[in-house]
């Protein structure tokens, strides 16, 4: 079954597509990114975003923003690539794809010599352009995976979005729900609104509702009851972070649905491409956690819901122990989170995006 | 120390003084009722709320409403006296105490036989202060009592409001922190924002910063994460219905805390008035769970943070099972969930409160 599927990021033309995501689920607008300005604007304010789309968008703004630099002298014309891609590069420093995609056309231009502006040109198209290409490709075999967790009539709860607008594909938590989509499987999804910036019931309930999938929004509060009487088969959530122990960093919230899954008996797994994985960590305890501002809270929905002395506690990710989860769902295959260092071992192959990541 | 706890009920005159909680945070406004329309308008639309303060502010309001009528002949008094009670008993169905408190009114003015209009109206009026002035004590007993269970510096999370502003005096899960505070002990409060309605960042962070009180608001979604990192030592949440094997019926949410504190190994009690308890139902599955309206997560805020198609799963309440419950902090003490037969028996002395709603 054909179905509807949000690209988040793609070419219209030699600029970059991107549904401004600021203005879900009340309004659905694509704008096209050709200056630099624009590209660091839409990534810095959230208009494209998860960490796969806007390493995406930030390697295709790249390309883009030199399109109109190709009659300058060589010299001027490097430079501009290299102040271009500083500035995409520190558009948001958390987000290691972004750097990651960036440094990835820099070195295919290196690469090329004296070549022409042209040349050059065309070179980081392309590289932005198997970017994309690759991580499509990765969302599916993660997809192709996950299927394996599901059945017809299955239940699964999701956090956040890690659904096609936060990648160039079909998402990683999402991911296999699609594919049952299109094999006219018929998967029920809950998925938590996910204060404080409510991707879940912005933007994972859009995506879905729109490919025909049976989407319900509840609370955050509302899970451990969804749990008890909603008949969940499974959760599975995005990552951030995957450390060396199979601890795993995610939007805040993960681990209390962890913590109430197990509680249920319910079997919790993780999808995310190996590029996630971060061996250099040994466990969860060592990942920075970043505490966000607190008018997130104070006044999310433009109206002030707390009162402005009251200070609030609002982390932005958190680290679900290893215990707790049943599965790692890579493009590789599913891995238990104890059992890492297959993985690790897989990766070490030279050129590919995870090892670069090592 | 003298510190100042709001009064969500009080006489001013003979009219009916409360603060409208809608407008809180943001704007502090007392309203004074007197006649029935505006009565019933408050307790529908939650200017006054918490099931013990709405059984309160109707009864006050019944007796208020009919000042004006004193020189009506007899038999029309009484039949405005009905006429009125009717309204305001029906203004908020699902509110046990309500009924209880105008049933408690009507039963007094039958008492009196054939008194004068001013006899009856002075009857109501101090029957309906009688039932203030016994709640305010209810709550200093349950303050006194959980008081137990803190200790200077201790840090206790809540969920929702079941504070000064639920009741007629210093609230049920928030009476020991007031307590404690009079008596200078610092004790830090974690209060959930709440979702849907957002009682916990709009009211209890209000109530308590007002009085002193060290709170800090967070996400639902973050009650896990402030467990495992915040040095948490207990919870303390109110009741909607505690019923004979203990369960627990409260706000959403309060299920999904009592597991994540299990987890975590932190003690959870519940602090409500032995009025709460139901002993006509035997578990907690057998509790009614109201559904509420889905534009509460929708547009809750003004803004559509859901699409309009996508359905909402959204229970008013859940029920927590005994055997997470280290305690129930009544006025009467604190009993062990799994023991509330001794409780059943205390109450069954005659004419008390609890008795009646037996």
């Amino acid at each position: 079954m054909a179905i509807e599927i949000p690209r988040a990021v793609r070419w219209h033309d030699d600029a970059v597509r991107i549904i401004d995501q600021t203005l879900l689920p009340g309004e659905y607008k694509e704008i096209d990114l050709v200056e630099v300005k624009d590209v660091v604007e839409a990534i810095q304010s959230l208009r494209v975003r998860g960490a796969p789309a806007i390493g995406i968008a930030g390697a295709m703004g790249l390309a883009a923003s030199l399109k109109a630099d190709l009659q300058l002298p060589a010299a001027e014309f490097r430079a501009r690539l290299s102040g271009n891609a500083r500035r995409i590069r520190g558009a948001r420093p958390t987000a290691v794809n972004l750097a990651w995609a960036i440094d990835r056309l820099l070195a295919a231009a290196e690469g090329l010599g004296d070549a022409s502006n042209a040349e050059i040109w065309e070179t980081l198209r392309n590289e932005a352009t198997a970017i994309l290409e690759e991580d499509r490709e990765m969302c599916r075999r993660i997809g192709e995976n996950g299927l394996k967790l599901l059945h017809d009539g299955a239940t699964m709860l999701t956090h956040c979005n890690a659904g096609a607008l936060a990648t160039g594909g079909v998402g990683t938590a999402l991911a296999s729900v699609y594919l049952a989509r299109e094999r006219g499987m018929n998967v029920r999804v809950l998925a938590t609104e996910t204060r404080p910036l409510l991707q879940g019931g912005r933007l994972t309930a859009w995506e879905l509702s729109r490919a025909g999938v049976d989407v319900t929004v509840l609370a955050d509060s509302m899970a451990a009851e969804a749990m008890k009487r909603l008949d969940v088969d499974l959760v599975i959530v995005g990552a951030d972070r995957i450390v060396a122990n199979g601890d795993v960093a995610n939007k805040i919230g993960t681990y209390g649905l962890a913590v109430a899954a197990r509680h249920h008996g319910i079997p919790f797994y993780v999808a995310a491409p190996s590029s996630t994985f971060d061996f250099e960590l040994a466990s969860g305890s060592q990942i920075p956690i970043e505490e966000r501002g607190a008018d997130e809270v104070r006044r999310g929905f433009g109206r002030q819901t707390v009162p402005e002395e009251v200070p609030v506690f609002s982390p932005a990710f958190d680290v679900t122990p290893a215990e707790l989860i049943e599965g790692i769902v890579t493009e590789r295959g599913i891995f238990n989170p104890h059992e890492l260092s297959e993985l690790r071992e897989n990766l070490r192959g030279p050129g590919s995006r995870s090892a670069a990541l090592e």
